[in-house]
């Protein structure tokens, strides 16, 4: 490769307090490195934008170690290999991998792996084949264990996870109810993905509108937000019910968790489950059989996804600060290059 | 029987906001039924008084249905058959039933079971061979899956089911840190249950005497508490720790749930799993597996047990409200008569 070939990078320049802002990141341009044996060069195609990336920059470890200050913020990415220096990757590869948010990476072998693209569009490994789509996957089936008939709840519903957790509970034979942030996004849910009820957390009378919505009260809570809105849903949970803590988003912001009602007690009284997971810690090994059935259901058009892909790194920041703001429909993706 | 026979039950006068009193209780005298087809009369030996009770005595449910005004309270009962129809019960023999807080129970064969006076002190078919014993065991060994070398944190360590479930973690080769609330109970649980060290839940520094109880944080949380000692030791928590959520004391006298931090993001961020359960709900089934393996540490000595026995019906009341003072060490127990 050329050694002239410039970087850019998206760098974490301080640990926010609450909100990030635009301040909180920065480009940097820094010289790509040259190759090492094993080592692959990779042109980014994709990357991946995902809330719980908050809960790592924190000063202090929330979940796993914090971004380092002044070094690139990390996450999901599907690129191209555009120079290998490893007997298993060529020029032209697809790959995914996490990796830095930039325009290139220097990635041993290991650390990466090939996608086929003819699977599907290769955004997909970020999304529906992807963390999120396997999050649903698993959270749905394995800690939810829907069961025909059962009422299930989704909160976050609009987003990468929440859309395709509620379309594999309606697989099932659920009674499926999603909440959203907005009439669009109900609308989706509904008219679009097949949801039974779509509501909108930010009215008034959440509760009232929950529990018409759920008159059997709820068996399965798939829970990607936390918050009030847990708080609501928590008091229409059934014996036995299921409680898939996904993710928390209303709380990345927050260096200590807030205060709210203690539902360890209604757990016990309803004889119920909570559980919280990290699916690439706790289901990695399974990923082929999740990606092999999603890829099926895809091809079936039982299972329906969104993306919301901005373009330039440039635009990164603002695509991760959205995801707080409930901007995104789907699996919020910065496109990179062609 | 003499049709003269006059019995003397427990009932509940009001449905009690916050702490239930003496005047919540109230003893009336009614005449012993006659027997019909396939029923039976008991005299009441032992009966069993236990914190979910109080979930009861609410004008709504919040547990099963509340008791009814006016009518006795129920409970565990362990009594001597003085009459029958039922050809399953002789007079003599010993059973264990969920019946009225009575000095006499007119009872269906069908609904109670006869115990082996010859196994252990009959008073321990409500304690540590009953529904406490078996909450630690299926808590414990079910949901907190011990493995030896996890540090295991038990609140209520001083109650009947504290005090088992501590143990059974000791068997299982774990550090077992229990919470209480006096001095005496510490030394208990230290100097003669073998917990490694014990803690006073109403002293100042309570989170800084965790941390220094736990230098490896806590793999299995055992709560009969709920409330702040949760809320402590729920900072302390590991990478896929288990919340066996046996009980939840400190919250009985609550209509509602109050409020604390919200734990569901630390399920998250731990990977962590929080389950509530009602022993002879989810584990009716394997009691004679339970039983059997708590008779043997009985009889090896790898499992002790205290009950805190109260003499009388009309003392019954005073021992119930005890329980919410943390008056009793171990099983509290009333008897009714030798």
């Amino acid at each position: 490769m050329s050694p002239t070939l410039t970087n850019k990078q998206v760098i974490l320049t301080s640990y926010p307090e609450g909100l990030p802002t635009a301040c909180t990141f920065a480009i940097r341009e820094v010289p790509v490195p040259s190759l090492k044996d094993e080592e692959v060069l990779i042109q980014t195609l994709f990357l991946s934008v995902d809330p719980y990336m908050r809960l790592r920059m924190y000063h202090s470890p929330i979940y796993r170690e914090p971004f380092n200050l002044n070094d690139p913020l990390t996450g999901g990415i599907v690129g191209r290999v555009i120079d290998s220096k490893h007997p298993n990757f060529r020029v032209g590869d697809i790959i995914l991998g996490h990796l830095d948010w930039a325009l290139y990476n220097v990635a041993k072998g290991e650390h990466i792996e090939k996608i086929d693209p003819s699977r599907a569009p290769i955004s997909t490994a970020l999304g529906v084949l992807g963390m999120t789509g396997m999050t649903a996957y698993f959270g749905m089936l394995e800690i939810g264990q829907p069961q025909a008939g059962e009422t299930v709840v989704v909160s976050g519903a609009a987003g990468a996870v929440g859309m395709v957790a509620g379309q594999i509970a309606k697989i099932r034979g659920c009674r499926v109810i999603g909440i959203a942030g907005s009439q669009e996004k109900i609308d989706y849910l509904t008219k679009y993905l097949g949801f039974d009820v779509g509501i909108n957390y930010k009215q008034p009378n959440l509760f009232e509108e929950l529990s018409r919505a759920c008159p059997k009260g709820v068996d399965i809570y798939y829970d990607n937000v936390g918050g009030n809105v847990t708080d609501q849903v928590m008091k229409l949970i059934n014996w036995h019910a299921r409680i898939v803590l996904s993710g928390q988003i209303s709380m990345y912001n927050l260096h200590e968790p807030d205060t709210g009602p203690r539902h360890f007690r209604t757990l016990i009284t309803k004889s119920a489950l909570a559980r919280g997971f990290i699916v690439w810690e706790d289901y990695k090994r399974r990923y082929p059989e999740g990606i092999q059935q999603m890829s099926e259901w895809l091809m079936q058009g039982k299972i329906k996804y969104a993306e919301n892909i901005v373009e330039g790194l440039e635009n990164a920041p603002k695509a991760f600060l959205g995801l707080f703001s409930g901007e995104n429909l789907g699996k919020q993706i910065v496109k990179i290059s062609d």
